[in-house]
Formats: structure tokens, C-alpha cells, sequence
């Protein structure tokens, strides 16, 4: 099955979509996801760490999710991007007492979905943590009002425990795609379930649909009720899949997955950010994966990878070279979740001819900083 | 709806409930869960921390089960009880690949079922643990054979996310309950859940089943789902049901819960374990509740309140005097759960006239040790 999308027109594309499925052969090219425009560059926005469902018995709470929805509708607005990429931690399942945490995962993904823009997801540790009990609501003022809802994920109906059990990664990627015409998110290989968000996209050419500019490859970083780590077999299929697809590297490939691998420890600036690492902030340490199975060694001896972009670490933003690719972070882009870093997000810019891939961060203010060339 | 049972014979003990229940006004007195034999003491045994369910993918982990159904046996018939009592985490359900983790919860009361034996039990911070997925799993050898199991916890049949969200208490113990006429257990008043094991069961004269000789306090300390604490509503419903069926603190009141409260650090032993205390295991720091919220303060102020048995360090087995009572542990049980310290379990024995409380620790290899007075 192919899909061509692009920024301008939803509707359009549509019937492109289902003009271009009837000339195909299927399987005999990969999937087709966002086509670039002629003589424009291709425009990305990742939004990491959105955390919303925080405390929503709170007036803190919803409040939060109000002003990442206005992070995103101002960057939204100030690049005009042709595809986002939810970059894990879109939610805060943890603090989520309800048992479809994927209403809140909708209202995440809102400010996009309401402009046309195509986008794609990817999970992060916590959206599909367990609820967490808050300690406060054992002290005045108590539970709050939504206290064992009739809809409790229990299977004693009118005997329901106040025990929210949360909604699997499965079923949260599920009501995306199932709901949403322009989501590009996959559910994944099955022989990698439960990690889930294991997928790969790609860019094609203004001149041609069936020539890739880029691929965009999103890998399940797991956490939640999953350890946090990238496994040999998720390496092994990402070594496959781009052997498959682009047997002689020649087409550039991007990585995108939530929980920095350990090789970020190794090119993490031990204070303030000098060349040739670029960023703003620098403020934590690394929140690394537990363990490295093997997908590091295979994308820096595949010379079509250029960069990989995590989020997690909100205090930091930095792009470093590690051996002969980019390892960046993106920039906290929710009110929810740690740290009263200024929110922003960092932008990916594609060239064609020649390609290039270049990079900045946009402020939810308007102001632009931190801008890289990862192509040279 | 009353019940009495003792430890000679269910089936005799069943007609005489009935005929008990027959010739009771219902409400006017508590309910009647044991009763003592004229002329003999009444003993209880207490499991802690048998930890049934881990690796059951392992050939350690059955066998960990099999040597913990050895102790209590053994324990069962050196001591011959009229109760036991299952101290909390008596499964890991954190480490248990299934959605229905009662099966093992059935596997760990099975040696005193099988012997006629009633039983009452507490949760502890493992019974309801969201299932961690072992990181070894993602590498050689892998997943094993039990991979998403056709029953899993999803609302996608035919397309199960191996995700094993794990049995709330509330299942967990209507399943007890329900199958099991000599469990004692009760799910808790509605208006504190998802706090469930809080409930009282009485000792009653040989002479006398209308005339209580101690009242049995359960308390749940909470983890797992729900934050490590004992809440001032549960403080709240101990104060208002002692007051109502022990207006005058005649009769003795011992309380059983699973983590110990902040008060336990007060008193433990720096190193070696000297009197008052009793004991012979310190092996570990005291891993407290999360926060004291009334409940110590409750009972050191009601003169009937005799002692508190808890589990969950499973490397300390001591008593030790707190104010006007006792603070005591259990003894580590289960071969599943960190240690290697030899297993065993506390016994507590109550006599009628006068009333007195000892106790002491039955190990699996016969040994006895620690005698205590707990009334003196």
C-alpha cells in the first residue's frame, strides 16, 4: 500500500494517494510518505516531551497541556513544516487516572492534525507507564472527583477498583493511525512487539515519487513496562530493512527514537557547549538507555546514516559528531514533564541537490538558535 | 454473615457455621472466624514474602516455588496451627508473565488448604506490580516459549501486544475468596479502596463463641500500584471499628501488615540484636513506609493494641518494644525474593486465661528460636 502526502493539501493528496496506489506494483518500491516540493526544502518539526495528562485533577494540569498545545501552534506557525514527528513522551501515562490514555494522546497531537500537517510518532518511557497513585491523595483534600470512573478498567463492573491499568503502547498506536488519515505512524513488525514504534518513512523527490531523498527511521527506545534499551533484534531489522531499501547507502537516513543511547554519554559536552558540538543548553547529565545491544555499531558503519535525534533529557539540546555521524537532541517542547526550560523544537531542514540536512531550534518566542549543517 | 472454623475439621465446622449463622442476630455481635479449643493455646503462623511466580520462564523459578511450598509444609506440621496468616508478596507479580496471576497467588495457599487449614492475607508492594519485562529477554536466548499468550490482557484479539498489565488486588482477592470456603480474607471496606486488605477477624473463647479473645487487625501498606503508606483513612476506619466492637480495650488487638511504618527505625538494632529486643537475623536496614500518617500514634495510644507483625525486609526477623507495644517481623518464608538467610516463619501463640502472647520462629529444618513474650 503506498501513500503520497505532502503539507499543502490534504484532501488532494488523497486522491494523489489513491491514483498513485492504482499505478504501483506494490512491493516492488518502498512506501511512499511525503514528497518535497519543487525548489523548496523539506521542513521536519520534532516535539519531544510533550508530557500531556499531567496532574489533570489539578488546575495545573490541564494548563499545562494549553500551553504545549500554543509551543506547537506558534512553531507550527513560524515554519509551516511538511511533517512532525512526535518524538516519544507525548504523554504522561504515569500521572494519567483514566484507563484510554489515548484521549490525551489526541489532544497531543491536535494543533498538527487541525493545520493539514502530516506527522509520525514514536513512543517514549513514559506513554505506557502504569498509573502511579499520588501520595496526596491519601492526605487532604483527598481524591479528587473522578474517583473510580464507570468506565474503570476492571473486570468487576459495578465493583471497580480505583486501579487504572493504563493503555498499552499496542492500543495507543492503534487509535492514532485507525483515527487519522494523516498520521504516518506504523504499529511495527509483529516478531518486535511489545516494541511497537519500529517503522521507517521516507522523503521522496519533487520529480519523482519513486526516488527517495531520505529515510526517516523511527526505533522504539521502550521503557514503560519495557526495558529502556534499542534490542539486537530491533538492530538487526533496521539492518535489513535499509539493506533492503537502499542496498548501496545512496540515499541518506535519519533516526529518530526518544531515550539517548549510551554513545551520547561519550560526545556529551562536560560543560558549557563548544564546537563542534552546537547547542543552548547543557544542564543534566545523560539519561542514556540501560544497555547498548548492537545498533550503534551498525549505523556508524553505514554511511547513508547522518544523524540520530532523541529527546528525554529535557536540559539539554546539543547536536556532537560521534565517529562519522550527528548525535542530537531535540528540545523540550511540553509545559509537563521536568525542568522550566524555555520550550521550544528543533527543526530539520532537507535539500535535494544537492542533499543536505540541516538543523536549528525554534523557540516558542520566535526566536531561532543552535542552527548546524549535519552534512558536512 | 458469620463463620467459625477451626483447625480439626472443615466439613463439621462448615455445619456448625451454619447452624451458628442460624441462631445469630445479624450485627449485634462482630464476626467469628476462629475459635480456641478448650484447654490448648491457639497458634498462627505467619508466611511472609513467599514471592510465588518469579521466573516461572526459568528452570529456578518453579523450583523456587517448589521449596517454598516445602517450608510451609514443614512449618504446617511442626506447628499445626489454627490460622495462618499470608504476610504479603506472596506473589511477584512484577515478574509474572501472565494476565491472571491468581494462579500462582492459588499455588501459595495451596500446602494450607491442603491441609484444612484456614488462612487470612494481606498484600504486600509485589502482589499487584505491573509486569517488568526482563531485559534479557532481548537477547540470546530471547523471548521464551510463553510469548504473547492467547489470553493476553488485550482489547486487539488476534493481535495481543505481549504486555502483561498484571491482576489488580481486587481480583487477586475475590478469586481467594471465592474459591475458597477456609480463606478468611476480605476485600476491605469500598470507601477505602483501591486499598483492599483492611479488614478484622476475631479469636473467640473455647467457652464462648460470642466472647472475643483478640481481635486480628489487617492492614494494607500499599506499593505496587499505589504509593508504600498506611493513610489516615485507614488510621480512621481502625480507630472507628475498635471503638465500636472494643469500646472498653478489653480485649487484645494485634495488628498485621506488610511494610514496616517509620516506627520500626526508631527501635532497630544498630548491629547486634540485644534485649529488649529478640531476634536473630539484623541483617539490613529497615525499608519503611513512605510516610507516617496516624496510624502509629492510634495504636500506642489504645492499651489494647499488643503488638504490629510485618514483613517485607527480608533479611530481619527480630521484636523489638516500641512505646507500650511491640514491633515485630515476620521471617523470610519463600525461596523466591532477594536472600539466601534460611527460611522460615514466626509463629504467635495467644492463650486464653490469662491472656498471653508469645511467639517465636519455626525454621524449615525444625529448628525453633527468638522465643518472646509479647505481653509482659
Amino acid at each position: 500500500m503506498a501513500k503520497l502526502l505532502n503539507h499543502w493539501n490534504a484532501l488532494s493528496l488523497i486522491n494523489l494517494y489513491l491514483y498513485l496506489q492504482s499505478i504501483m506494483t506494490v512491493g516492488e518500491t518502498p512506501e511512499i510518505n511525503a514528497q518535497m516540493r519543487a525548489g523548496a526544502p523539506f521542513k521536519i518539526v520534532l516535539f519531544a516531551d510533550l508530557h500531556f495528562g499531567e496532574s489533570a485533577w489539578t488546575d495545573w494540569g490541564p494548563l499545562q497541556d494549553v500551553n504545549s498545545s500554543r509551543v506547537m501552534s506558534t512553531v507550527l506557525d513560524d515554519e509551516a513544516p511538511g511533517l512532525v514527528i512526535y518524538l516519544g513522551d507525548v504523554i504522561t501515562a504515569n500521572n494519567i487516572a483514566i484507563a484510554n490514555a489515548s484521549l490525551y494522546w489526541d489532544q497531543a497531537i491536535s494543533p498538527t492534525r487541525a493545520r493539514g500537517i502530516p506527522w509520525a510518532s514514536v513512543f517514549g518511557n513514559h506513554d505506557d507507564a502504569a498509573f502511579e497513585w499520588p501520595l496526596e491523595w491519601l492526605s487532604s483534600p483527598g481524591i479528587p472527583q473522578l474517583r473510580c470512573p464507570t468506565e474503570a478498567n476492571s473486570s468487576y463492573s459495578g465493583e471497580e477498583e480505583c486501579d487504572f491499568r493504563g493503555t498499552p503502547h499496542l492500543e495507543l498506536m492503534k487509535k492514532e493511525i485507525d483515527h487519522n488519515v494523516l498520521s504516518h505512524s506504523k504499529k511495527g513488525p509483529k516478531d518486535l512487539w511489545p516494541s511497537i514504534s519500529n517503522y521507517v518513512l521516507n522523503v521522496s523527490s519533487s520529480h519523482d515519487p519513486n526516488i527517495a531523498v531520505a529515510y526517516l527511521y523511527f526505533l522504539d527506545s521502550g521503557g514503560g513496562s519495557y526495558p529502556q534499551v534499542i534490542s539486537s533484534e530491533q538492530a538487526e531489522w533496521f539492518l535489513h530493512k535499509a539493506q533492503e531499501i537502499n542496498p548501496d547507502s545512496r540515499v541518506p537516513e535519519i533516526v529518530f527514537w526518544h531515550i539517548p543511547s549510551k554513545a551520547y554519554e561519550k560526545v556529551a559536552p562536560k560543560s558549557a557547549i563548544e564546537r563542534p558540538c552546537v547547542g543552548s543548553i547543557n544542564k543534566e547529565s545523560v539519561a542514556a538507555q540501560e544497555a547498548e545491544m548492537g545498533i550503534m555499531d551498525i549505523l556508524v558503519n553505514r554511511s547513508s546514516v547522518k544523524a540520530v535525534f532523541a529527546g528525554h533529557n529535557h536540559g539539554l539540546d546539543w547536536c556532537c559528531p560521534y565517529q562519522r555521524l550527528w548525535l542530537c537532541y531535540a528540545r523540550h517542547s511540553g509545559y509537563g514533564g521536568y525542568g522550566d526550560w524555555a520550550r521550544g523544537a528543533r527543526i530539520l531542514e532537507i535539500t535535494e541537490k544537492p542533499f543536505s540536512l540541516k538543523s536549528w531550534i525554534r523557540m516558542e518566542d520566535g526566536a531561532v538558535h543552535s542552527q548546524v549543517t549535519l552534512t558536512t
